[in-house]
Order: C-alpha cells, then structure tokens, then sequence
C-alpha cells in the first residue's frame, strides 16, 4: 500500500509532507489514491487545518481480543454500551496505533446507550462496533462482517464473559439484535430487574464480548482468514421467501421474524377474512 | 467561549499555535480548558500528530435546515440513509466551518443503512442524525435531543419533504423508529415493493427531514429555545406503569409496545394458565 506521491500533486507544504510521511507509515488507503488526495488538498484548503485525515476506509492493524474485551467491559460503567464498544476499538486502536485514530471522539456514540437513549433499539454493543468496522472496511467487507457479527449475537449464549475475580452470570441467547428483546429476556431468566446491578452488570460484560467478536472478525478478515459461520435466523429465510424482493416485496430486515411476528399471522388473518 | 492561552500551556510548537488560534476561532469547548489542553497534549506525545482536536464536545455552530435537508437527500444515493444523514449534519459542519469537523470521514456512519446492513433494526437516518448530535452534546443535554427527535419521529406523517421538481408521495407514521417496521408500514400503504424506486425515493426524503429535524433542535437548543413536543406512545406509559423500574421491573425501551405486542397479552396469557 506504500506509493510516493505522484506528480499529481504540487507545492505542498511542510504539513502536507508530514502527513503524506505519516500516511506511509500507516499503509493509509488514500496514499494510493492521487484524487483522493486531491480531495484531502481541497478540504484542507476550505478548514485551513488537520492534514491528518487520511481517505476512509482507514487502515486497520491487528488488536488483541483479550484487551478489547476488558477495555469493553471497563468502559461500559464510564459510558454506557455503545461508547464502551466504541472505546475498546475505536480508542484502543488510538491508544495502542496512535493517529489517525485519535482524531475520534470516542464520546461520540454516547447517544447508543440502552438502544438510542434507552429506547432499546439497536443493542449499542452492536451499534458501537459495528461503527468501529465500518471505519476500517470498505461497505462490501463491512457488510460481511457485521451480517457475521449480527447473527452470532443472535444466536449465541451472552455474555460468557468473566472478569477477573468474578462469578459467571446466567447467559441467554437474545434472537434479537434489539436492546429491548435481549436485555428483557436476560431480565424474565435470571430474575433480575431491568435496573438492578446485576443487569448493568451483564450488559457490561455482553459489551465486552461483543467488542472482543469485532475485533477477532477485523484480525480474521485482515488476515484473510475471515470465514462466515452464522446467518439470521430460519425464519427469515421462510418469510423472505415471499415477503423479501419477490411476491409481497414489502419487508426489510434480517430480524428473526417470530421473535414479534406469530408464525403465518398474516396468512391467517388473511384467511379469516 | 475564547480565551487565551495559560501559563500551564508550554514549549508549544508553531502547530500549537495554530491549533489554539484555530480552537479560539472555532469557539472550540476545549480552548476554556487548561486540564483538556494538556490531555491533548499527552495524546499528541503518543500519536506524534494530529493536533487539531479538541475535547468532546465539539463546540456546534448554527446550520441552515432547509439546507441540511436538501443535503440529506442527495447523500442518500451515494451512501445510504445513515450516511446520508450524518453527512447533512457532520459533513455539513465540516463543509460550513473546517475543523475539527473535518477529522471524522462520514463514510464511517455506512454500516447503519436499512438499520444496519439492512437488518432492518434502528432506522439509519436517525442513527446518523443521532450521532451528530450527541458529537456536539453533553450527555444529559443529547438526551434530551435525542427523546424529541426520536418520538417526532414515530407520531409524525413521514415524509413530507419535496424535492424541486418532483410530486409529493405517500406519508406514513411509522409508531416506530425501528427501519423495520417504517419500511414495511409505507410499502403496504403506498402499494409499493420494498425494492422499488419509489421506496428509496420515501427513505431519501425521509433522511433529508429527519436530518433537518435534528439541525433544527441543535439550533434551538443553542439559542436556549429548545422546547419538548413529543413524548414515546401512550402504551409506553401505561406498561412501564408496571413493566419499568416498579413491579416487574424487566423491560428497557421507551418504542410503542403494541406494534409488536397484543395489548395485556402477557397478562391474558398468564390468566390462562
């Protein structure tokens, strides 16, 4: 990925070299690209600042799962899910790579907490580092990964997580990628209520474990080691049969569809008209 | 918000410089703050670039809506609903203002279109619209941000926005900020697939208007003339009457209960028993 600068570009500044030297270091994307770096010239010329940007996507370098999941699990309690997950990739790539990193806040996916502002959508685990993935993989690659990523989260006993001198924490399988579904189901088996230490707890630990998935997925796929072992649900599959892009063609999701949805309800409904 | 320089503040480098002239500029949070400085300062010592960020949160300058719309819905085509509504609201910034707006690459906010890969989970214009306001927030002040754009955006006829040039299409109240059910609800409503044209005609203008919407909440709030209008669905009150932190205490999420569940069915089905 290293390239000198092509004649493409001119009169660069100390600055421009600086950075166009720290690109190379990275193995940035854009130190390929003679029109992204025009692009950078451009911007750089309207903000007068930060040269230190290089083109999406960034490059990624290897991070230690094990690290990522006690970072995730750490930072859950200074922030919430989303953050947490944000920070152990996000900001342990800042903290362990350095630039360009560091231009992230990390306090930026605040906003994912409890699913959006405990609305309980999106679970911010997933929110925060799907961001992470998305951020060093191009759309094709950060597609895969985050389909792989979903459907292990859906389909997976969470969270198994210890952390050092604790005990283990009972374990559901969510069905769902939605805060709301996962958090209440852990909820109604272990008899803990939904603001009980307990809970927070769990999710701290799920947070972690999530974050730690990403990262083995990123090192995996960086590797080219990547290989897909989940998919959504059965009854996706089924329903899309006629709901997806053939027949009714007005659904969009990958949710397990039972998890809201009776089996056939429609078509019974339908029926008894 | 400008403020010089302290004393604590030595050895600065001409890119110093230029960083806190630039911060003082910007209006930047960072520049009131001694401690944030000097936190930087030691990030600077790890990543050896990169001066030109200053502390979360990024200090908000006033965007034009109409403007922030318009961008929204052409940056859907390119990238997707997420990335369409964080480049209308983040871009924009860097666009309008420079720096630091300019460190973070929208490209990153990809992943959340048709709720995440097309999972169909957190609708991705309010994802992306989400994040660009916690960016600019605190976290009590995004909350609340966030509680308005989120419940407008479930009670209200969407989308009403018109490109020039084109007809006005089918509107739909989605109950519901989950892609999922939003999409579904209009295709059945408007008669159209879920892959046509016309429905990601429906989410380019959807994206533009909610992108609006939370520009013309951060511009509210930053005149101290935020006023809260919209509340989660009634069924939210009546059940987290006894499914919130009281009685049951095992449900998270503020997302209209009865668009996926029966009313009182789980007490129906526990009077069965």
């Amino acid at each position: 990925m290293h390239q000198e600068p092509t004649h493409e570009i001119t009169n660069q500044s100390e600055d421009r070299r600086k950075f166009l030297k720290n690109l190379s270091v990275m193995g940035g994307a854009a130190a390929t690209s003679a029109i992204a770096m025009k692009g950078l010239e451009a911007k750089d010329a309207a903000a007068q600042s930060e040269p230190g940007v290089p083109a999406w996507p960034w490059a990624y370098a290897e991070l230690d799962p094990t690290l990522t999941q006690e970072k995730g699990y750490l930072a859950y309690s200074e922030g919430g899910c989303c953050y947490g997950a944000f920070k152990a990739t996000v900001g342990h790539l800042a903290e362990t790579y350095g630039a360009p990193f560091t231009n992230i806040p990390v306090d930026m996916m605040r906003y994912g907490g409890g699913g959006v502002a405990s609305w309980g959508t999106l679970c911010g685990a997933l929110n925060g580092s799907c961001a992470a993935i998305q951020l060093v993989c191009n759309a094709a690659t950060a597609t895969k990964l985050i389909n792989e990523l979903m459907a292990w989260y859906c389909s997976t006993e969470l969270p198994t997580y210890i952390p050092a001198g604790k005990d283990p924490t009972i374990t559901t399988v969510s069905n769902s990628p939605l805060c709301h579904a996962s958090v209440s189901k852990w909820c109604m088996v272990a008899g803990k209520g939904v603001t009980s230490p307990e809970r927070k707890e769990r999710c701290g630990r799920l947070t972690g474990e999530v974050a730690k998935k990403a990262v083995e997925l990123l090192n995996a796929e960086f590797k080219s080691q990547f290989v897909a072992e989940h998919s959504p649900g059965a009854s996706v599959t089924e329903c899309m049969q006629c709901h997806g892009s053939t027949a009714f063609n007005n659904v969009l999701g990958k949710m397990e569809c039972v998890s809201c949805h009776e089996p056939h309800s429609a078509v019974e409904n339908w029926l008894k008209r």
